[in-house]
């Protein structure tokens, strides 16, 4: 399958909800959809849909639509769903423990390894049978295992020093729940979850001045 | 202030990061910044945060910089801050839980009124002192309550049912953590938080293939 480089970071976000739906489909048995179906389902235009996966190849037949099944599986791999990854969760409040429970994270491939947190009220205490390890520890078992993907779920203050043990042991994604913008090399790539500033971003369109 | 109408999505999106740096200036005791300055630290191009700004009046005097202050207080009333916020929030699990302990949100003026859940396990135990309720009583409280903001913190097949309970109570902001998309009138804002969404986004940059 021939992909064009370069995809467009909004391309890149639009991804995800088409794997999300394309899966809906298969657990509902539907074979093929036409792009102007799937943009009836997902709410971006036919035009749009079709511009996005023909980034990644000849996918739709004229006439034929897509086959569900393919596309599902060539997003999957485009979005890196074919591996298995190793993740590794700092702060075990409740971000953290929402993360180590989603049991869906599993069924995608990601294996979540260690949890750390620097309260030793928690410390010792297991999330599905991950034992939450003292924060100090933190270094020395990053040396010790390969790891893929680290999650901050720490306060804005301690962030960029647990960033900085994750990049220097060679993690080079990060999914960041804290609220800072975290500095890293160019290799590392971080994902950041800013609750507070997607909340704004509701009471701002709430408000009627700017619509 | 002269505010132009039809601000775009990105620009919205870009407001919050604003306000959260401009506030952090503000705390450093940081009275006046150049959009050179503020582009350093924030991320964006100089010109884009001019451009941005622009949207929402004159603020910069050239030479001078930007009002730290006047700036952070125009931001905060576009985002809505310059109100108070009634929020409910819709199951009780570790994220329903990580949204009414985060005390920041009372710091930005939203008063969490009630938390409602189905597990008979959960329902009559107290989050800082707000009680939860069985879910069932979502549709007599609302009708009782002016609420503001519905959270969603529900599986995804439960999460289109209590949206329409908050859309038919005349609730026209919803926080969305389930993983579908909500279908609301044109009056109800939703926001979207899509945590395996953003996973993937991740899994998507790590993946060498369409770098």
């Amino acid at each position: 399958m021939e992909r064009k480089k370069n995809i467009s970071m909004a391309v890149i976000k639009r991804l995800p909800k088409y794997h999300r739906y394309l899966n809906e489909l298969l657990r509902n048995d539907v074979d093929r959809i036409s792009s102007k179906e799937l943009s009836e389902r997902i709410g971006f235009t036919a035009s749009q849909i079709r511009q996005d996966l023909n980034c990644f190849g000849d996918f739709g037949q004229q006439g034929y639509g897509y086959n569900v099944r393919e596309l599902s599986n060539e997003i999957g791999h485009i979005l890196g769903l074919t591996k298995e990854y190793y993740v590794v969760i700092v702060g075990a409040g409740n971000i953290g423990q929402a993360i180590a429970n989603y049991i869906n994270f599993q069924k995608l491939g990601f294996n979540i390894k260690a949890i750390f947190d620097i309260n030793p009220k928690l410390i010792g205490l297991k999330i599905r049978d991950i034992e939450i390890m003292d924060i100090d520890y933190l270094d020395d078992y990053l040396k010790d295992n390969k790891i893929d993907i680290g999650v901050l779920c720490v306060p804005a203050k301690s962030a960029q020093s647990i960033c900085d043990k994750f990049v220097k042991n060679g993690v080079n994604g990060l999914w960041n729940f804290a609220p800072v913008d975290l500095i890293v090399p160019e290799e590392v790539v971080v994902e950041n979850v800013h609750l507070s500033e997607s909340l704004l971003t509701l009471t701002c369109l709430l408000n009627g001045d700017i619509k």
